[in-house]
């Protein structure tokens, strides 16, 4: 990626009506564009973080075997009637088109899977089945505020699994469990586990996946040794320390990253989606849906991975390994270093921009890549590597920089 | 990828609705599943096609010096009230919020585009500026049809270019022609291109690119020796022979694939986005438009590339290049090979199902796949390689698939 061809630039100034620290590192240097409270353009560099969020957790949802699909966000009202959310779902957006039909548009996709996965189901032997998505969300929210944390429109990977009897259910709940904590952990993010009520979204008791950042909304007891949280509005009883550990707990501010929600028979029923087993009983599925918000993700790790100058991105969803600078006469030997990276296939941004010193250093630490190259008369044309935040400066062979 | 896993398998009949082939073919060979009239899931094999498209697409924009972004589809209403489509363009799917606030659903990104790239133009100096987003955009459609050719959601190529003049505009122009004719060749379809009026969408003329398919919606003459096409409607006066090589043209149904529009500067003049010249001119920039239809283009090439048995995809757009059966006892042997085949990043579908050596035939004619590769009793085991389509049979040493 050239610095010339980005369209949108680090800018001098923070955006004027930045509430959270996200909002206003990703806008000024230059990851998304406010279009309005809770809707953002995505530029080339927010557009690059957000495709290796994306990749690292479509990456794990197959390992796991769940089945990539792509389901509309128009829908008709019918799905919506049949389960009553039309009525009952407050963050719905409704549409009705110039010929009187009215449709939703999704922000959530059970109302479709369901009869979906249902087409397919001809028999109990058919059943588990698992899908997931990567798609585009929208929610008629009240307030929408803290940057990309909480959208009107936003990326969500939403999954659904499809059982025959709870046990097999509860085997798969287990398995997502774990890639949600590994997809967390890939993401530099440090997630802990709340029990929570499912509202009246679900009938049963579900998991969420909270993330410490002063940013969140929500406010949690965890627990620093292991995995267990709880939310405070649910901690009715005063706990002090964890069940599982035994360490004292820690009030903290945190953000959903993801939840996962035993759905048990409620929207199988809703739609009628029954098989007969072996033994000719008729059974409706029990089904798991499990989200992981991708674009807030992305706005959390802006929140957890900053400093006073610009964005830390970790390296694997930085929009580049590193960022290269060439200065004054040496910019032309920059743009041949640029062009060997990348036939190395090196993942780096050139500050190719007819722009000072000032300008690039600055945009190098807004942006955040790990890692900064310098060319300049300084080291007399010798590769300068410097880790970003970290005030040491390396001189470097160019090969070093091909691993 | 594994039969067992992409959760839509091939089905025994074409569904009842359907009134084209892509439609009847997509559905039944379990590309896409049909939600209402005009609005599709795409399963895992689809989705396989409709990232290939993608990818050719992009690369392609990149190559030009085009940068991706992602503009949103919740739109507020304002915008489209400053250029006046809120009241004329009738496709306009509107949205009012629970709180009286009302948005439109981008059919196109004119409106979002035009100020957001005002917000980044500071000086003359700044332009050009080129991007393009892959989006899935909504029209209020009174008749969708034709299965994935003319949807209420669809996937689009958007892309915008904005110029200090006229000259440079054309310039621009031109490139985006050839790469698109290129990007047409890749996707193995034949493109003509017509001049068209751009109705009240633009002020000029401007370029559609046609694909020969009798599901199209035009009627349109064309030259079988160059791109020369002309659209019926507007060959008032009676042309026989190619304006540019003089073959005789011939009549023929297509559907638009791609076109370009010349837009003037009607929205950066609605948006009132000016800059002011070297010599102190304020000038309105002159803005280019560029869509293709990426969902439509997999319908079209599903019209154009099959025969009465299924499907028969163009190597660079088939959801895998192999698909892999074993039979009886050699099923464990073509798992194996399956696994060999993945190490070695050669594309394959790899159908593991328990089921008849029939049922696996005909999923292979139906989903398309450019070769069939079979190890079976019949041929003790050896690999047997068959071109789709094609009735003769090679025996290969695996070595020879991995090319």
């Amino acid at each position: 990626m050239k610095m010339s061809q980005v369209v949108f630039t680090p800018e001098k100034n923070p955006p004027a009506n930045a509430d959270t620290i996200n909002h206003r590192l990703l806008v000024q240097a230059g990851f998304v564009r406010q279009l309005m409270a809770g809707v953002y353009t995505y530029t080339p560099l927010g557009l690059a973080v957000l495709r290796k969020i994306e990749n690292i957790i479509r990456e794990k949802m197959n390992e796991i075997g769940y089945a990539e699909i792509h389901m509309p966000a128009l829908n008709p009202s019918a799905n919506w009637q049949t389960t009553g959310g039309w009525d009952k779902i407050d963050v719905l957006f409704k549409i009705k088109s110039r010929t009187g039909k009215e449709y939703a548009l999704a922000q959530s996709h059970e109302e479709i899977v369901t009869p979906l996965i249902q087409e397919v189901t001809h028999s109990y032997k058919d059943l588990p089945k698992k899908v997931f998505q990567i798609q585009w969300k929208f929610r008629d929210e009240l307030r929408a505020k803290s940057g990309i944390l909480r959208g009107r429109e936003f990326l969500m990977k939403d999954a659904y699994s499809f059982h025959l009897d709870q046990a097999d259910f509860e085997k798969a709940y287990e398995v997502v469990k774990k890639a949600y904590l590994e997809i967390f952990s890939a993401l530099n993010l440090d997630a802990k586990v709340t029990e929570a009520s499912g509202g009246n979204f679900a009938e049963k008791i579900s998991y969420e996946f909270m993330v410490l950042t002063d940013a969140g909304e929500d406010d949690i007891y965890y627990c620093p040794d292991c995995n267990y949280c709880i939310n405070s509005e649910i901690a009715t009883v005063e706990i002090e320390n964890c069940p599982h550990c035994g360490a004292k707990l820690q009030p903290a501010r945190a953000s959903e990253a993801g939840n996962v929600f035993d759905l048990g028979g409620k929207f199988t029923r809703a739609f009628n989606f029954s098989v007969s087993t072996a033994d000719n009983q008729k059974v409706y599925p029990v089904m798991g849906c499990y989200g992981i918000g991708v674009s807030r993700a992305m706005g959390i790790i802006a929140e957890v991975h900053h400093d006073d100058k610009g964005l830390l991105w970790p390296e694997n969803v930085a929009p580049a390994k590193f960022y290269l600078i060439g200065l004054g006469e040496y910019q032309e030997q920059a743009a041949e270093l640029y062009q060997r990276l990348r036939e190395h296939g090196v993942d780096v941004i050139f500050d190719d921009r007819d722009a000072s010193a000032g300008t690039k250093f600055a945009a190098a630490d807004l942006i955040g890549c790990p890692y900064r190259i310098v060319i300049s008369a300084k080291t007399e044309g010798k590769i300068e590597l410097k880790k970003r935040g970290d005030e040491n400066i390396q001189l470097v062979a160019e090969e070093s920089l091909y691993d």
